[in-house]
């Protein structure tokens, strides 16, 4: 009996709120080369003492950010169970391994929610397992799994997480009829976008983009310094790259794939250590990307705006009729779907997982039962 | 010295404190045929005792919905002062006029902004100090006139105010490729569309839209029944209406407007008793009404969609340069700038002031300075 018990519900009622809650932090931090994670640590008696999450390539890991936070507050977790979106990590990285750190701290148990899609014996459980720690796994697996889908899914594909990024009038326009397209956005919309220039692996753009507005792509600060951590500053498509291009810069960060196939951009980038890009444009570029399914999130800065005529955004999905329309999602994770950028909004997507959530009905049927709108 | 100190500061800290909170409770109401109007009743030792604000056409003015919040609060008005943003009126439409409310509750002193720009005569001020009560003006005639700038202009221009509607995807399409348009927006976004059809006086579209649409264009509930009050259907343009186009109706409620010219149809609609319309499309008639400058309120429905393709929102509005865009400012008024409909955003806009708020560099100063983005 007890052992069935232990089966059906292997998890306490305040493991299972603390994974709610662990879910609700990893949210907090931004979709990119690593997934979204979050960590709750719970007293024998149910209360949560420290909580901590992932705040991008490169900072602590949620396990370590909630034992570092609840140092600070002086808080002791020796005895605690550690409950985590993700299996620990065992790695040495830019960050030391989670796995260390839980045992440092005295943890005694680990509750996490999907197992890490690397190398499985690279996993953090058996490690922390050999250290005499109880480790339970499967709690709200699928909202962990939902919560980074589309992480999951660039890791099995060995492709960098892929962000696109479009900066356009309230009318979709992204230049207007002349080619001026600067500035569009406000000033904090480009201070946004050169601040995850900054946190990423790579840029893209196409040739085109590179012929018509010769831009330097790097990532800088408000006074135009270049950031300490530069991106890849990848060109993609068949034409040559002028010689003197800005893009090309002097620090061998440049780098120009001659191809008009995205899946083929996007393998060549992850061969040489890529795991997130930003797609930037033109309106071809992000539309093959686009139209290929390789988009995991996507970025609109919108400008109050109108131009009314110009380059649209968009150049083509292969969509000619509303059923087959792409539809996207509003992504609440890094400070939610909808941001004010001084005049502008910045708008967060990430893919529908269905196409169709509403029924559209054809024109036709739609004027029978309606009378049109 | 006396004299003197009156005219330096004819009003209270507690009336100008409630000045301020009569603008922002006049915020909640809607833009359309009467202008935003907030009150605030303030006690002899300067406590705010009622709030009040105009919630559109047809609805209780803000002075009158002071008054008869405190009634129902069982507040005694009587001694209390009225500041309210606009000289109260005294005319008798839908609702009662504002000046006898105020006089049966009791109050002895009004300080308004501005003055009502309709005909002088027809003011409240002079029949509430023919009342006997002490009437000021002027406080915070800036920010009132602000407030309302485009109504103003409307009413001054024997115009109606003019709500521009477009319902589109994230790209900015109204339509795919093909034609199909129904629906873009979220079943949210339609019953959004219909409470104000509900509201207004006219709806406007062009021949085009008949044509290729054949939309009924009355208000209609969440079951499909049509709301108790409809607004005129306005079709524009030369061409004619079909036979039996669902436009027509059998309420006798259609017009067709000769005509392509935006004033020219807003005169028409003003002289018949239109003091707010809402232009739905196509985007033909969508950009002559924004090129012509008479657009005095923008909403967009945005889905989160993908179309790549298709009809642009805007068709064209005679700008070939980024430093000639029209520039827009989002709205407070009516719940926000920004909403939620569903699926969708719902983006809230008010013309600018000013064209060109921030400096538009020309594309080559910007590339020398910075080298590009």
């Amino acid at each position: 009996m007890a052992a069935e018990l232990r089966v059906a519900a292997p998890f306490t009622p305040a493991e299972v709120q603390a994974m709610e809650h662990a879910l609700e932090a990893a949210l907090q931090g931004p979709r990119g080369a690593n997934p979204l994670v979050g960590a709750v640590v719970v007293s024998p008696d149910g209360r949560e003492l420290a909580t901590g999450y992932h705040r991008g390539a490169g900072t602590a890991h949620a396990e370590a950010d909630a034992v570092a936070r609840a140092r600070e507050a002086g808080v002791d977790l020796a005895g605690c169970t550690m409950v985590v979106t993700l299996e620990p990590c065992n790695h040495v990285g830019r960050t030391g391994p989670c796995t260390e750190a839980i045992i440092a701290a005295g943890i005694t148990d680990v509750v996490y929610a999907v197992d890490d899609p690397h190398d499985p014996a690279a996993g953090g459980a058996a490690t922390l397992r050999n250290a005499g720690i109880s480790v339970r796994s499967g709690l709200a697996a699928a909202e962990s799994l939902e919560l980074n889908r589309r992480w999951f899914e660039a890791v099995a594909e060995k492709r960098p997480f892929t962000t696109l990024h479009i900066a356009q009038t309230l009318d979709g326009r992204i230049a207007a009829e002349d080619g001026t397209s600067q500035w569009i956005s406000s000033p904090e919309s480009l201070a946004d976008n050169h601040g995850i220039r900054s946190r990423i692996d790579a840029i893209l753009v196409g040739t085109q983009t590179v012929a018509v507005d010769n831009p330097r792509l790097n990532a800088r600060d408000a006074s135009g310094n270049p950031a300490a951590r530069q991106p890849v500053r990848a060109v993609m498509g068949l034409r040559d790259i002028p010689e003197h291009a800005a893009i090309l810069g002097d620090d061998g960060l440049a780098v120009h794939l001659p191809t008009r196939d995205p899946r083929e951009a996007l393998t060549t980038l992850y061969a040489s250590g890529t795991r997130h890009v930003m797609v930037e444009g033109g309106s071809r570029i992000l539309s093959a990307f686009l139209t290929a399914g390789l988009v995991d999130e996507l970025i609109v800065y919108l400008a109050p705006t109108l131009l009314g005529s110009g380059t649209p955004s968009l150049d083509g999905l292969g969509v000619s009729t509303l059923p087959d329309a792409q539809h996207w999602e509003w992504d609440a994770s890094d400070g939610g779907p909808v941001r004010t950028l001084g005049r502008d909004l910045r708008l967060h997507l990430k893919p529908q997982r269905h196409v169709a959530l509403d029924p559209q009905p054809s024109r036709e049927a739609a004027r029978q039962a309606q009378g049109g709108y």
